[in-house]
């Protein structure tokens, strides 16, 4: 199996040390699973179409992650990481199972976690991200959120009780489903659970009290800061 | 095995023709799926109490589905009954699939229809329900739904559009789950499917117009028709 694996990956402008991306964090647990090794390649927003383009001229949108499988050939997407990673690696653990019905599930709760859980922490760590960035990546990133939210730099961000309280009537399900078991599929941990703490990730590198208030404490127990906790083990 | 099965399903109490609860169609359509064989019993909202405590004097609080088990003895709850096929007829198609994962994403695609599918849907039926019952009932139905609901009778089905963009709103990501397969799971149906279709019966049995359009044409396509017409395999 190849060990020149390289992920690319987007950092915070100012320090360079901050993993923020959810998409990034998706693929990093996903590889951390299956304990594949890899080099991690650092970004900033304005970094990645020059960087991932000269180094993989076959990635014809240049994004993050981008895992380079050698020299000169990309791969994007999370998701398609994830694919591919399964299939090079079929004796590591299982990221989808065994049939298509429990990859099936894992992608509807994927899109759960995408449209219910994402809108939330976006607007919640939307003026964090903003001052984790140097004066030209800041500009970027104002035009593009400005653009794709439609609305006006100071806006963005919204109220944050009723971002809050949106957060948390999605994290209903989620925090009954973790009263089941260990993790969102049961005593071993997979896809969902990845794309889910990939979430939690971004916004705990990006606004950690909002977290700790919005995820960890959003509940009178302690399910999701053990499940926070399990997690951690993926983290590095 | 056993042939003496019975399901105390809910009728409406003018025809006593219409199944139209939702829990009981989750049990049907398991039941069906696995081609048991059993009887049906139909009751109306008021007959519930007395002919399951005769029937099954071990059921403490009498609800539908109920399954009769042999006589003397009711297993009630639509999950229940699920697994209890499940475990009974282990050589049938499965419901909850080999893996502890598999049914707990299930179980989440089920939280999901509950919490996010069935309101916007108990509100627009709520009209047609009660219509469907005679007096008596009618008045249960009424006082039991103000009181579970918190509103009086004329405010229960609330803004018909606002209620048609919450279903398609919800409905949206089913619609992309719908994409890859032919059933939620994928080539072969399964409990999640069954909770979604045990919806779809409860909404057109009460309130067809209304399904077809906050359903069946939903979006712009035929996926929404395709599986509703696939699921009619196991309607009887």
């Amino acid at each position: 199996m190849t060990v020149d694996l390289k992920l690319f990956e987007l950092v915070d402008s100012k320090t360079r040390k901050v993993s923020f991306s959810p998409a990034v964090w998706r693929a990093k647990f996903a590889l951390n699973y299956k304990k594949i090794t890899y080099e991690s390649v650092p970004l900033t927003f304005l970094e990645i179409p020059t960087v991932i383009t000269a180094a993989c001229p076959n990635v014809i949108s240049p994004t993050v992650p981008t895992l380079q499988l050698e020299p000169g050939n990309g791969l994007p997407d999370s998701f398609a990481i994830a694919e591919y990673i399964e299939e090079q690696y079929p004796d590591r653990p299982l990221l989808f199972g065994k049939n298509i019905s429990e990859k099936n599930l894992q992608r509807f709760f994927e899109s759960y976690v995408q449209s219910k859980i994402h809108p939330p922490i976006r607007r919640m760590v939307y003026n964090d991200m903003y001052s984790m960035q140097d004066e030209k990546n800041a500009d970027y990133f104002r035009t593009s959120r400005e653009k794709s939210s439609g609305q006006p730099h100071h806006l963005i961000a919204g109220d944050r009780n009723q971002n809050l309280r949106e957060l948390k009537e999605s994290l209903g399900l989620v925090h009954t489903a973790l009263q089941s078991g260990d993790w969102i599929l049961g005593p071993q941990p997979g896809w969902a659970d990845f794309v889910l703490g990939a979430s939690f990730m971004w916004f705990n590198s990006c606004s950690p009290n909002d977290f700790k208030e919005g995820i960890l404490e959003a509940f009178d127990d302690q399910i999701m800061l053990n499940y926070w906790k399990k997690m951690q083990e993926y983290v590095y």
